[in-house]
């Protein structure tokens, strides 16, 4: 199946690349409002399911005997920018835990805010603490404390932390989850590979608490309302998820994951949404997810206004020029 | 006409992102060698023509007059990685001209090496020095010096430098470059859109010296000597384009550009080499070419194993695990 082109990106009088790829928008019980392109095919959703992966923070009691804070709880469902206050989070879950940043195994990179990787080039070289992983792999380590599990390999699919990430995925997305579907991630923890209408129905009932246990409800709307209050350290400053949770509170949840991954939930309306851009570019999928949650959310004139800015963002050269613009095909309008 | 998929990044089991992309290879007769996917719909080549358009340097007789040396020749035809000698080099061109920093246009970036970007953050903030182009741009100021022309616009489609390099570019592919194939490249020069078929013939003249004037064949020679010399100035460290051509010297001619493109030429074959990624995906784009030189060009053993890095690089993470492959698809064996 040849998924149809979702985004093209034009330059002066011509489309210069074009993405293509698939949408799922589903309900809570499975139902399927969009499906475009293959839907079917598993792909890795990485990052994008940070928040199911930091789910057991709350369950197994991490998040209670250590005290986490609304922004700590953000921090663990983050792929964040690594800018001052991210770093600053994730040491505090740490200590909290009574571990340190050298328990961390996500690896260093450098931080994705370009004005905090200039601070950290002033004075010294990324750590893992900027590694926009870190927060989920500190609350992999409280998660590993809380159960009394052994901190060391926490991030091997067969450490029992993993296992229960594996089952929260299972349990939301319907998915089984084996050796067939299970590689390694950026931060080497497994990323399983789901099915795109399963995610979208996984993070419809995300948002909506229906289709699982009473208390996993509870735990999803303390984890969500903590996105929702502290967005900001769910990416970092001028990034997309951000922005869009800053616009619109508890009224979206949306998350990134790497190779043009984004799920979302429209908790109101009972939607999930997970869209993958085939070639894995960021770019195109920022503008499919923000043209579905555009089609789905109710929206007044400015909000509107402020996502459009998403769906069809102006291309600008480093003279601040106009050379294009990025837009949606009419099968996302 | 839907382009074939040339390229696939696989994550454990499966593959993750697949990369559509056209391919075209021709004689400088014209006579097609290979053409996958559509070739005749016009892409904009972006950086990957600066060796046409650093031409007029040395037809205007600006590299004599400014006693130009191989390295700032080759940096005419960059797209730099921002280190130190870079800068230097391009500092050289436009004090020899009598110019400055400041009459560059091409806007400022950080530099593509991040140890550049470190130093450039410890001491300050990048400057049009930095921005890949800012070679290229450098040139059309020598051009404009040498031929009397105001340095102020030298960068707009209708002052002479632009026409001179308009002009080059049609004699090379045959196009006719009207305004609506025009468009703003990122360093706010004209970039002309034409056949991925017709760039693939004029490499193949870039690199075979035929179909063009004695004097025109003389200037690309002299252009093509000083880039095999000093490929360094080409790109940079573990840049593709640089250690291409310090593999293969003369043997190879290759130049990447923006949104997935990148033009070669293989002098003894007599044949250029052009490919688009649909996407824009430079890796992939970078796997794509990478294919179509071990394809084409005569190796040794030692030549196709380090060619081979580049057709079917591991993928790693940031522990370094191997993660997966990028590998190209049968249609590009």
């Amino acid at each position: 199946m040849t998924n149809p082109v979702l985004v093209e990106v034009t330059r002066g009088p011509l489309v210069e690349s074009r993405h293509r790829g698939a949408v799922a928008v589903c309900d809570a019980q499975g139902k399927t409002a969009v499906a475009l392109g293959d839907v079917a095919v598993p792909i890795f959703p990485r990052s994008a399911v940070k928040a199911l992966q930091a789910l057991p923070l709350i369950e197994q009691g991490a998040a209670d005997r250590f005290s986490l804070s609304e922004e700590e709880l953000a921090l663990a469902c983050a792929s964040h920018s690594g800018e001052a206050a991210h770093v600053a989070g994730v040491e505090r879950m740490l200590a909290k835990a009574g571990l340190a940043p050298s328990d961390l195994r996500c690896g260093a990179h450098w931080p994705i805010a370009q004005s905090a990787a200039a601070g950290v080039a002033r004075s010294g070289a990324p750590s893992p603490l900027h590694n926009n992983c870190s927060g989920k792999h500190a609350g992999f380590l409280c998660v590993a404390r809380a159960i009394g599990a052994d901190p060391a390999d926490y991030w091997r699919p067969e450490h029992p932390v993993q296992r229960l990430v594996r089952g929260v995925l299972e349990d939301f997305t319907g998915a089984s989850l084996g050796e067939a579907c299970c590689a390694i991630d950026g931060c080497s923890v497994p990323t399983w590979a789901v099915p795109l209408h399963k995610l979208a129905h996984g993070f419809a009932k995300f948002g909506a608490g229906h289709g699982i246990s009473g208390e996993r409800a509870r735990s999803v709307v303390r984890l969500r309302r903590a996105c929702a209050k502290a967005p900001w350290f769910v990416a970092g400053t001028g990034r997309f998820c951000t922005e869009i949770m800053q616009l619109f509170g508890d009224r979206v949840f949306v998350k990134t994951g790497a190779e043009g991954v984004y799920c979302a939930a429209l908790p109101r309306e009972g939607l999930g949404i997970a869209v993958k851009c085939d070639d894995g570019g960021g770019r195109a999928a920022q503008a499919m997810i923000a043209a579905v949650i555009a089609r789905f959310l109710p929206l007044g004139a400015s909000e509107r206004a402020a996502l459009e800015r998403f769906v069809a963002p102006v291309q600008r050269n480093w003279n601040g020029f106009e050379v294009g613009q990025m837009r949606v095909t009419e099968a996302l309008r």
